[in-house]
């Protein structure tokens, strides 16, 4: 038995997130069945993060175990060939240690958050970006980020469906930057709460609006409670861009 | 009656192209048909590039007359309620000399054709990227670049459909660039042949993927004679990103 570490990208837009559901098509469930096709091995695919429905992944990284041995090239293009046409691909696939472990040996988690701003929405760029027609202020929403950087108690940042025993995360980095008509949030950490990094570029894009200022965002924070803090982005503005081990 | 100048974005990947067609929905109606619903004139649209099926633009010009007057910022915006939910946006409108003509006028026409290559096909940008699994020499693609680069009878690089007169062109930019796991091919003139840059970047592939050297494109050029240049890369991975007056 092999256990293989898979870098898989994926659209979001089709699937109910990451996770097997009853209610719909999940990139794991793709994955799995993928696999099985390939092999004839009905195996369990662990994810590093498990996206919500409508979330992207550009690295998203998982393992597998198979009984039977084969080159990593052939494992990553069987399973491929066995993916279509759904928009999901393995990127790359090694044979790893035993011990290794997808979601439990992740040491940092990278998520990127897309706002475009601009009168005009997208056409390119829709099912990628979150549009606002309204000008950002970057300087104030960088300020506001470093409110969030390092490690607090995030309840006013997670979902009230969030099931972790405890609020309390270091955000490692939180950065926003301008890339043409674009703000471009990239947030990194351990692991976050649930809709954490949604809730957050919904509470910088309030700043970018000049609807909130920073001490908002401090106060929200220091609420302790989910209804002080911004709306939930959308999904589609969101990829889960690296897992570093 | 005032002149309007349009830059618009596009996914091409719903429409027939550009141009007014018989066999199906194209750009140019959909905008003629929500400048209609706009303000009730049925205005000819007047496009500077007539891109094929499937090419997306970033940056299109186009030009319409309006008999009313109206704030630029409510042209836009209007129309671009009337195009929901085709992926297509006016990003900008403004009044121009009458003398203006987004097609005669046009001093310089910006293309840019994407090649992802790398083992995994694409998930995220499937729609905007020619995949191919061997790695590119970009070096040998770029020295084959020079060769076309330049005044020339591009008889060897335009469709057997082509309708201009002369095949005599001047292709002002070619340049070939990496970035990350793209290859991008640049592409300006004042005005191209049917399927120039398609011709022109399935070509350039070959001598990535190591079938031509860039002696074989300079033959190509020389023979004036479509068979003796490579296959017309597929049109979703190319883009109209601007178009200079």
């Amino acid at each position: 038995m092999s256990r293989w570490r898979l870098m898989i990208e994926y659209d979001g837009g089709p699937f109910v997130g990451w996770q097997r559901q009853e209610n719909g098509p999940s990139v794991q469930q793709a994955i799995e069945d993928a696999v099985f096709r390939f092999c004839g091995e009905r195996r369990s695919v662990q994810g590093a993060g498990r996206t919500d429905a409508g979330v992207h992944a550009a690295g998203q990284v998982a393992h597998v175990d198979l009984a039977r041995s084969f080159a990593p090239a052939t494992v990553r293009d069987a399973i491929n060939f066995h993916l279509r046409p759904a928009p999901v691909v393995v990127r790359d696939a090694v044979i790893v240690e035993e011990s290794f472990h997808a979601r439990f040996s992740a040491r940092n988690r990278c998520y990127r958050y897309r706002i475009l701003s601009r009168p005009a929405p997208p056409a390119l760029e829709r099912d990628r970006v979150w549009w606002t027609p309204l000008p950002l202020d970057v300087a104030a929403m960088a300020e506001a980020s470093a409110v969030l950087e390092g490690r607090h108690d995030f309840t006013s940042f997670r979902s009230t469906m969030c099931g972790a025993a405890s609020a309390l995360k270091t955000l490692t980095t939180l950065r926003v930057t301008r890339s043409g008509e674009e703000v471009v949030i990239a947030a990194e950490a351990r692991s976050f709460l649930h809709n954490q990094v949604r809730i957050i570029a919904g509470t910088l894009k309030q700043v970018g609006e000049g609807r909130w200022t920073p001490a908002d965002v401090a106060a929200a924070l220091e609420a302790c409670n989910r209804a002080h803090a911004g709306p939930t982005a959308p999904a589609h503005g969101l990829c889960l861009t690296s897992v570093e081990y």
